[in-house]
């Protein structure tokens, strides 16, 4: 006897599929050379069903970076904040040099004219790695590797603007080789005199 | 006898009006809501004339930026190298938080799925206005009052790359009371110990 299929794991293929074909489609054209029909053919699925999972492609778009990266770039905590930035910003900075950065430069691009987007870039990628960071830098005053007198909040941000100016500027190369030096510069500032 | 109409003139004439109109439109409808044709016609010029002068909406809103902002954003040197900052960074925000940021925001954008709009940000906005900060930084450096062991093209986007990320992603509000002490934290860093 044959089992019925199971429509929950039929879903999941789908949703897999589609999320595979976005990150590879966009890394290979561009963000916004990519309509949701070329990612509905390339995953089989229907238009329509992309659209009953995903409101615009942007939500897609976030998705399949939050599934695509998972754990991948957690905090480390050796102890040693410097050596635990270092490996975690060069995790980054692989991620953004690959296709993953072109899905993300495509939805900063759309949240600069859809304030929605804008939000749900926040919520969804850009507020929880800060928390998270924020969580590091703190274990990192308690150990007075870190000043207790600037926002773990503000830290973060200076730590990642670099890399990100880098990214949708163009203007110098991201390239790992450079992570810890850069890093050294933002983190003499940080550190107690 | 009247005077032949000077074509120059004219042209000047038509040439400040699209600029004018690529702003106010810009700065009110957001960047990706506007077209070549509602600017043409809020000019009272032809698309073709547009096109004659401008490959690009990009193009046409680079042009615009830096028209309007001129000598404005130039470094002043008062001797006082963190004064001198925080009022050039008070000016960059106070034109990043209006129509002139709108615009900014929009170029940035396409130049996310563009690379020659990218290249044109650069050699318009970014690298120019690097060249001036990093020479402010240099005649900083010869008065001792920052290091000799950061290069000041690293300086210069350690000090604009956290403008910027709360510009793009609207994670904090981009304010000028918040000036001096984002330049504060970078400047602890970058001074000698």
């Amino acid at each position: 006897m044959t089992p019925a299929p199971n429509p929950e794991r039929r879903n999941e293929r789908s949703r897999r599929a589609t999320l595979d074909a976005t990150i590879e489609l966009v890394g290979d054209r561009g963000y916004a050379q990519v309509t949701i029909e070329a990612i509905a053919a390339r995953a089989g699925v229907s238009k329509q069903t992309i659209y009953r999972w995903w409101p615009s492609k942007a939500a897609l778009a976030l998705e399949a970076i939050n599934d695509f990266v998972g754990e991948a770039i957690d905090f480390p905590d050796t102890g040693d904040v410097a050596a635990d930035l270092v490996q975690q910003l060069n995790e980054v900075v692989r991620l953004l040099k690959g296709p993953i950065g072109a899905v993300f430069r495509g939805i900063v691009a759309d949240a600069q004219s859809d304030p929605s987007i804008g939000a749900a870039l926040r919520e969804n990628i850009i507020e929880p790695r800060t928390r998270l960071c924020e969580k590091r830098l703190t274990a990192a005053i308690s150990t007075g590797q870190l000043r207790s007198d600037i926002p773990t909040r503000a830290m973060t941000e200076m730590i990642y603007s670099v890399v990100y100016f880098r990214l949708l500027f163009g203007t110098d190369e991201l390239d790992v080789g450079d992570i810890p030096q850069i890093l050294d510069h933002t983190l003499t500032g940080l550190r107690p005199r």
